[in-house]
């Protein structure tokens, strides 16, 4: 595996920077399409304003290109992970100013999805981990990730694709490693994530497309209830693009209903279209 | 600084372990006083409950033990710090079983608290970010610490030594660093920490220590209110003991109220008497 850290090729980094020790940083999982970085645009956006959130300095968008070109520059079809935190320094929790934050960079195997699944829709279950409410750390993919850690590993059974989380007033989230969006009367609904749940690049993107095709989009607290009621029901992220959900516990879906323009309109622009 | 990593005298840990990644892991802060490990058993036996908790392979306690005290064989007054993480492995959040974890261990410089900390009281601030509910992580020393790093941040006065943290519910749970004790009406009080918060060490010892002293302890759901109409206030972690609060936010409170023999029970026993 190719790996850059700070511009070195190297896997290593000191335990004494904070985002080992306090989890003092924020990542992008990229998909890597025909070569291309899928979103990057979009990735580098919301990879800067999460460090303008946490007062993290963040990388030179230009510098950063150029390291992850030069990482997937023999990949077809792969995963580009970029992880910056805060560096080393501070007295306990408190960062000092202008720290040096620390720059990673890697390549790993694109994930095996099944392709039925596409075509098939997946399934999903409820999580008995939930997600802690905190507007101070909301939308940001950030480091501290154990919620996810512990709520997935509540089952094993591959044939789960994934697991619903609520947060800790019972509202309607997000998956694990997914956004959520719902089907009701041709509206288009997804969770509000004032309060928590990583505010997925994909997420935004369908948002921006939906509207743009004329589809009506919300963007609202959303109970079980509103999911077991919705027509149909889809998950979404930056590798998987959307997946229709066939099931969810004991509900089944019309996998007809997600807009199919909608569906191509997402894995064109996810391999470099407009 | 001294650093041991599964062993070996290195600063360098592997960015694809699940400690940096995800924050998947554990720690203990543990004070040295006089060259010897302050509670040691109490920090090991959090660390194994917390491994337990996580489905973390656990350190073995002899062979920890035999680290530490060479780490810390040259020091009279020191921190040690240990991380135990998930390790290597797993396929996106969910955890591979059987990961080989890691284990760091490192000394730093004693924070340099002042003294009249202890005589005079401290001040303590109100910190407008919270912490998220969550029982799944409740009370555990965890790795995704960014809750009090944005905390910590929001104040730099160097005369404010502590932020009160409440959860998202507004309930009072703990100081970014600290635990949180109240005297009411002879009464010793401390939050309960079922839905967040973390299990300080030093907390379970002055909760025994009280109860022996013939002291009664509440643990409660505490508010604000609860808190500035307390009679006394003091802060604990393994490093402080027990550090008297003389003023939170524009609320001052009697030092003399806090019962000096249970102050200088945990003197002795975090001084490794009985």
């Amino acid at each position: 595996m190719n790996l850059l850290i700070n511009g070195k090729q190297t896997d290593q980094l000191s335990v004494l920077d904070r985002g080992i020790q306090y989890g003092d940083g924020l990542f992008e999982t990229i998909a890597v399409i025909d070569g291309r970085l899928s979103l990057w645009e979009r990735h580098v956006q919301r990879l800067l304003s999460g460090c303008k959130r946490l007062g993290i300095t963040a990388p030179e968008p230009a510098g950063l290109l150029a390291e992850a070109e030069a990482l997937i520059s023999h990949q077809q079809r792969a995963v580009l992970k970029i992880v910056v935190t805060r560096g080393i320094g501070g007295r306990g929790y408190r960062p000092s100013k202008d720290l040096q934050p620390s720059r990673v960079l890697y390549c790993t195997p694109w994930p095996d999805y099944p392709e039925e699944c596409r075509k098939k829709g997946i399934l999903m279950r409820l999580c008995a981990t939930g997600l802690g409410i905190n507007p101070a750390l909301a939308q940001l993919k950030h480091l501290n990730r154990l919620e996810q850690v512990v709520a997935r590993s509540e089952w094993s059974d591959p044939a789960i694709f994934e697991g619903l989380m609520l947060d800790s007033d019972g509202r309607v989230i997000e998956g694990t490693m997914s956004n959520l969006f719902l089907i009701k009367k041709g509206l288009l609904i997804t969770p509000d994530l004032q309060r928590c749940g990583v505010a997925g690049v994909m997420r935004g993107l369908i948002i921006e497309l939906a509207a743009k095709l004329n589809i009506p989009v919300l963007i609202e607290s959303v109970s079980l209830d509103d999911v077991k009621s919705a027509d149909a029901l889809f998950i979404s992220n930056s590798l998987i693009g959307i997946l229709p959900v066939k099931a969810f516990s004991s509900q089944s879906y019309c996998l007809e209903l997600i807009p199919p323009e909608l569906v191509r309109a997402v894995d064109r622009v996810m391999s470099g279209g407009s």
